[in-house]
């Protein structure tokens, strides 16, 4: 016997991050008791997207145009490049801060144990952006992890090549936390870093 | 300017239970980070199933076809009727137990603050169900809230009407627990229904 629909939507419901069979169902459920047509939005964009949405030429951001519309911004500072590993990064900081460059999305991180390498963050589009001479500073924010620290590294000295500035963020205790929470590694670095208060 | 596809991806995927803004963006960029085929079956199941699953005529449960496959299956005991809130309870005893009788889904509790009485339970339907006297006894899975209550008796008395017997599940301590973490009224309850051991 060949599954019901109720059973292939609860099956293809768990191709969603963190849903499991029972986050299936209760999803199903809700769409079919509640949702009917937000259910058939979601379906249609769904489609759409995954059909219609690719990558920017420039800087690999998801988009569905050919430059993406950070890119394509013309009021925007070619002088500065922020790069990340995501465009989940690239919104994280276009919504926290004032940053007004533009981005290049890595899409990951350098892992040659996976296979992952220069070529497959696109590093050569990236020198070929920065061999431009538009740029003046690459702004590495990449995460603080072994592999988001090689990767840094290894678009330090890409930068380096083309006499291009590089910087990274700041590594310090969060705002707003408790110290007590703060981990051990992050804590000793703002320690050692500490700096002088004025007067 | 309207939203780009990519956002109008995260608002629809918000329609599901649970899904917030963050968790939407993530699921967007997974989909189309590497999930672009399960994501495109999901678009296709979904709009299939919103289109063509309804309510089986005989228990209401979803189906896409008249008669659910538990209806239609003739090898089931006709004269037990276990009455459940949703699908889901159905699922969860049709998974746990070996129950062999035939099923009424609700697809609510009586709540007469919310506008759902017993015509939005379907309980005429439910009533004809009694009336035709193939049924013996009606087990009553409501679950143990006031509302699930309330349902449970009116259910019960629905029952007696039509000379059919009306049972309940047992309440008590879940099996495999630790008793210190019992809620008091169950615990009151256990405790209070406790049962000779035998010698």
């Amino acid at each position: 016997m060949s599954a019901s629909l109720l059973e292939q939507l609860v099956e293809s419901l768990r191709v969603l991050p963190g849903v499991g069979q029972k986050t299936a169902q209760r999803m199903a459920y809700q769409l079919l008791e509640r949702e009917r047509e937000g259910g058939k939005r979601l379906a249609h964009v769904l489609g759409e997207a995954l059909d219609r949405i690719g990558h920017c030429v420039r800087c690999r951001d998801f988009t569905e145009t050919e430059l993406c519309p950070i890119c394509a911004n013309s009021s925007r500072d070619r002088q500065l490049l922020c790069a990340v590993e995501s465009p989940a990064d690239r919104l994280a900081i276009e919504q926290a801060t004032g940053f007004r460059g533009l981005y290049f999305i890595l899409q990951g991180r350098l892992s040659p144990l996976d296979g992952i390498g220069p070529r497959e963050l696109g590093l050569d589009a990236l020198a070929a952006l920065l061999a431009q001479g538009e740029v003046r500073e690459l702004i590495v924010a990449s995460s603080p992890t072994v592999e988001g620290e090689a990767t840094a590294h290894y678009l330090a000295q890409l930068a380096r090549q083309h006499g291009v500035q590089a910087s990274r963020l700041t590594h310090g205790v969060p705002l707003g936390g408790e110290l007590e929470y703060v981990d051990r590694g992050t804590l000793n670095h703002a320690f050692g870093t500490r700096s002088v208060m004025p007067l």
